[in-house]
């Protein structure tokens, strides 16, 4: 065996997660490892909830960061909320509300579904019409931003809805945390997850949740015990929580966390809401070039999120080829579709430090080189023009 | 708000865990993120694969990293093989035996507990006897190195045992991964799990773990589902699997397997079995020293792991105030004790990286300092000159 060190190629990552990591978020990965229960990594830690309640726009106490990546922050809010028995609303509209459905059955809970088309939205009136049809759920779980469609629910009605009916909300925001408007105590979210690969622009691993009062009293009183030891928030709050002597639980991911740290960091330095703006002015931009070649987009513009982008396809062309060239000769890489949509859309992701100018010139040039050596029926030489005018 | 960016203290980590972190190690860690289902990630995979078969001495394809720490490891052995109704009989002598019993129950398996005291192996007779009155177990369980004592148990003999009772055998190799002898396919061990932060002296997140194929039949031929989907092997092996088509499964933790990947180069480059007598031959220097310096240690030596040292605390010292002294005046970390040996030993840990003369020069000399300012009652000024006569 002589296998030697691992360098990677410089890629633009312009999919659905990884994004492109700062050099300054890499950096701090790389400082030296400390004890997860020396006293410097406690006060850091400290910050690091500080700074997620202000990404989440939340008061939460239980507000902190799971220890693997977001389906592990999927499993924690359900596992943590869910006992047998349970009946959980899920409104599922692509892959990751049919994973809700997976992971509530797991529990032994018992999941209905409410269903809407791949790229649409969750409608708000049949999530009523479940609530009123199944009284006494425990909970409704959607996803906020469809990481595989590229498709914004409207987190804050739906939330309302739920509540009207005793219910608990659980949100998927892996890809919107950081991205787009997110407002967890606004809104009403009891349980929430994301990741840190999106638009926190951070090394993935690291799956941020927060917990609203109403949902910590549910978890405290369960009567049974939740599932997973490691993801069981009662021993995760005696480690990370408010006042709490930092009981060890299990190793915690030291040199993720202080990359997950800076990221918070630059994400503070910004100002959330202007990062909620770069992504979308940036989607305007990206739009305009990819539009102009005559590529349209999956999701109406009304529910469409400014940093994943599913684009249809031109007729003929072979969607694989198309990636494997971009990455081979652009090395850039962008999404393919997923679940129903596989073969049929590109996901071009526009998350946390991908959001930037240089990299939707580089995405719209590449692809049209690419696009006409391939002989596809795209209109030629406009894209560029367009992004650039899109920018004024 | 206004955090700023956050630099750690510069340790040197002689707790149970994390150890140092070579620099190759965070070098590698803070190379550019590229895609999960990129070409040259999966190349990577593979590489890792076959790295950790090496460190496990295994041939078994099953055999890959865990996204989360080596909890999540435990999990995943237990969650995977265990189902509703099934008894485990678990060997337990410390704190991660007893947390076995945790996973077990929660699993809604039966765990048949095997008590010993703790600093002592897991008594095969005991298990023997256990598996005679309980036939039809389905799995033994232990751990090869408890962390909380430094006992190293049996695991060839055990795992005898349990074969012949027709057992599957759970083993947690957290501590002795890489650090001391340790061989999967020849003791018959079909599940095993370990952690990145102890002796591979990798940074902390990830757990290695690996199945035999007699393990791999039980786990396909499940009746019910496995608990969790983040850690059902059923799909983990379509992502990492042999000659898997690569199925997305869950986003996986590009740098932290940089680094991991890294740290398995290394241990490569020195061999395993050198690996194994450098901490045994480390082991015998701090020996020497501290039990020059009239501390002694709580495992006998036949069952003593050279990397985790847990050692008797001199009457009338305050523990923790010695280890808060270390702390800030020589930026050295030694842990506390765990469970039922909290407040009554140290553990010195000499492990992976930090297993080097230099740190054990330190940390006698260092403690030697704190010991005679806060007057304890210890042999003055030999400790050093003995932990250098066992260097030859």
């Amino acid at each position: 065996m002589s296998i030697t060190s691992f360098n990677p190629p410089i890629r633009t990552l312009m999919g659905p997660g990884p994004s492109d990591v700062h050099p300054r978020i890499t950096g701090a990965m790389a400082r030296p490892c400390i004890g997860h229960l020396d006293p410097a990594f406690v006060g850091m830690m400290d910050e690091v909830k500080t700074m997620l309640q202000y990404a989440f726009k939340t008061e939460n106490q239980l507000t902190i960061p799971i220890s693997a990546p977001g389906s592990a922050g999927m499993e924690t809010t359900f596992q943590n909320i869910l006992e047998p028995g349970d009946t959980a609303i899920i409104g599922s509209n692509g892959v990751f509300g049919g994973r809700m459905k997976e992971v509530t059955e797991r529990c032994g809970a018992i999941p209905i579904m409410v269903e809407d088309d791949w790229g649409k939205p969750v409608d708000p009136q049949k999530i009523e019409d479940a609530c009123k049809a199944n009284p006494g759920a425990k909970a409704v779980a959607f996803v906020h931003a469809e990481t595989s469609t590229g498709a914004r629910s409207d987190a804050e009605t739906i939330c309302k809805i739920a509540h009207n009916h005793d219910a608990l909300t659980l949100v998927d925001a892996v890809t919107s945390l950081g991205g787009s408007e997110l407002r967890v105590d606004d809104w009403g979210i009891d349980a929430i997850y994301s990741g840190t690969q999106k638009c926190l622009s951070c090394t993935p691993g690291i799956s941020p949740v927060s917990f609203s009062d109403r949902a910590v009293d549910v978890i405290t009183s369960r009567k049974t015990k939740v599932q997973s030891w490691f993801l069981d928030t009662n021993f995760l709050m005696g480690y990370w929580g408010p006042n709490a002597k930092r009981t060890y639980h299990h190793t915690a991911p030291v040199n993720s966390l202080f990359a997950l740290h800076e990221s918070l960091v630059m994400l503070q330095e910004e100002g959330l809401e202007n990062s909620w703006a770069r992504h979308y002015k940036n989607h305007l931009v990206l739009r305009a070039g990819l539009e102009a070649m005559g590529l349209s987009f999956v999701v109406e513009e009304d529910y469409r999120l400014p940093q994943l982008n599913s684009v249809s396809i031109p007729d003929g062309v072979d969607e694989a080829e198309v990636r494997s060239r971009l990455l081979n000769d652009f090395n850039l890489e962008i999404g393919a579709g997923l679940g129903a949509l596989a073969g049929k859309v590109w996901r071009i992701g526009l998350m946390g430090h991908t959001s930037r100018v240089e990299n939707i010139f580089l995405c719209i040039s590449a692809l049209e080189a690419v696009l006409i050596d391939m002989g596809a029926d795209i209109n030629k030489g406009v894209a560029l023009y367009a992004a650039q005018n899109a920018m004024k």
